[in-house]
């Protein structure tokens, strides 16, 4: 199961996080975007070159301290045809360092449009039955808001080729509670939406325990996490909102089961801004990134133990 | 306003309809297959090659009759890298022809990831003080479930480039129920999401009386269309599931508002395979079309009036 080989990467790197690569183009050292300019223009094409040489300085630097990586599609799609190219450039390169891909896509839709969807980052397209793999990360977000068909396409698809979702549940945003801390008679939706990951977790189970739906919960709301935690507790929980965000390693806590497993904690601006901080020359992001994802992941260890 | 465009295109076309270009392989004709996977391959290039050729012959056909086209990313972000170049390349074509572009996303995300989203779509993108459009649609669809943060970078946008949106508010699919229709303290989740899309349409009217943030309502479910109508009176409704979805011409009437405004009803598989019902040919799939996009326009303008 895709979700046991996630905890068999968290387990040999002994390190719950992950790299979020949402390279905005001011994140990226001003030398590299220099010479991108130079070589390619200073427009969509140059500005996607130096991201895939920032992400590629970062995936060297990282990809033997964290088990995985999380591109953040929306900061590849803003960079039109050539942002989604680097998009999967970003990807296959990651893939061969051995990483597990969590792709951040937060798509939604309908019956055979959710198919479309889950057909494009974790199965097969056939054409005229010719099979053809237009993506195939290991894992995809998913916005449930549609309900059990926008999901179960996702689902099925974890199933057939061995994939994991985390479906959006308790998300770590400011405004996150507009819709989801409503109460509907006896709970908030947050935790209807954990009934329904529940629903679509069944048959998906593997030998870590969990099953291929996992849940977004924000490291910003320990409360709600701590609730949500039991109410699904064969799911594993992508937590953003760690560092820049607000949420602090106590507030990550109760994401975590009690054996030290069931979380895997989002770190985007931290690691790769790393070398903003600090006495770090530019030219040394890539260093900055490994020392502040190494920190990162004492300082996890040691609180959940 | 780019409300007002779309309002007066509908006017002048005398037809509150949106040709949905949803291109699934086997929805294009054999003849054109087979020559784009001589030419390019049976593969992601050759699907999309084939596509392509499909949605020319189908903008062709319908440019005069329908106001606007509605393109759903899934459908070509389900061939990788080729297909986000051919819906890139359909965008462009279908702009150059004068029709209004609703690129159906369903993006979210929070602060700068909605931004980035907003700006891939709706915006620009600042590369070092160079302003470049990586895509440049009139409008897109967004999924409200973050609530307010993950909606007003994309309101902003409107406001900045002109352009509109349509959040999610009752979708068409048999299970939208499960979040949507719960019911908190006196009204439904749906509502709920109504009252939040007035909020974030304050500030956005154009002379047309409605505003840049629409919503999109089901044709499925009347009923709630009802309710939703008096709710959000200045938005302008986006309505699948007429047609293939089940639901009919009557069904989309409390979409709209009584002067004949407030609603544009998308029809895809019902004009893309129109060809496939009576005794029309493979090769004349595009005319087809355009006989359906007519009848569906005559048969909406008799409900309506």
């Amino acid at each position: 199961m895709s979700v046991d080989l996630l905890v068999q990467k968290i387990n040999e790197k002994g390190n719950p996080s992950v790299a979020g690569l949402d390279p905005k183009i001011d994140y990226v050292p001003g030398y590299i975007r220099k010479k991108a300019y130079a070589e390619y223009g200073q427009n969509l094409k140059g500005a996607t070159e130096a991201i895939w040489e920032y992400n590629k300085g970062l995936i060297d630097a990282l990809y033997d301290v964290v088990p995985a990586v999380k591109p953040q599609s929306a900061f590849y799609e803003m960079y039109g045809i050539h942002g989604e190219e680097v998009l999967h450039r970003t990807i296959s390169y990651a893939k061969k360092k051995g990483l597990y891909i969590i792709l951040d896509v937060k798509r939604n839709d309908i019956g055979s449009t959710a198919e479309a969807y889950s057909k494009a980052y974790l199965g097969k397209v056939d054409i005229d039955g010719v099979e053809c793999e237009p993506c195939g990360v290991d894992c995809v977000t998913v916005n449930p808001y549609l309900g059990t068909d926008g999901v179960m396409p996702f689902v099925k698809d974890c199933k057939t080729y061995d994939k994991a979702i985390f479906a959006l549940v308790k998300t770590s945003n400011p405004s996150s509670g507009e819709l989801q801390d409503l109460i509907t008679d006896v709970s908030h939706i947050y935790e209807k939406v954990a009934e329904c990951v529940n629903k679509w977790n069944e048959g998906t189970i593997g030998k870590s325990g969990y099953g291929a739906v996992g849940a977004v919960v924000g490291a910003t709301y320990p409360e709600q996490a701590t609730t949500l935690r039991k109410i699904m507790k064969q799911s594993y929980f992508l937590v953003p909102g760690y560092g820049a965000q607000g949420g602090g390693a106590k507030d990550v806590v109760p994401c975590f089961n009690d054996d030290g497993l069931g979380a895997i904690v989002n770190s985007s601006r931290g690691i790769m801004c790393a070398y903003k901080k600090g006495d770090w020359k530019e030219e040394q992001f890539a260093e900055a990134a490994r020392a502040e994802a190494i920190r990162m992941r004492d300082e996890l260890v040691s609180v959940i133990k």
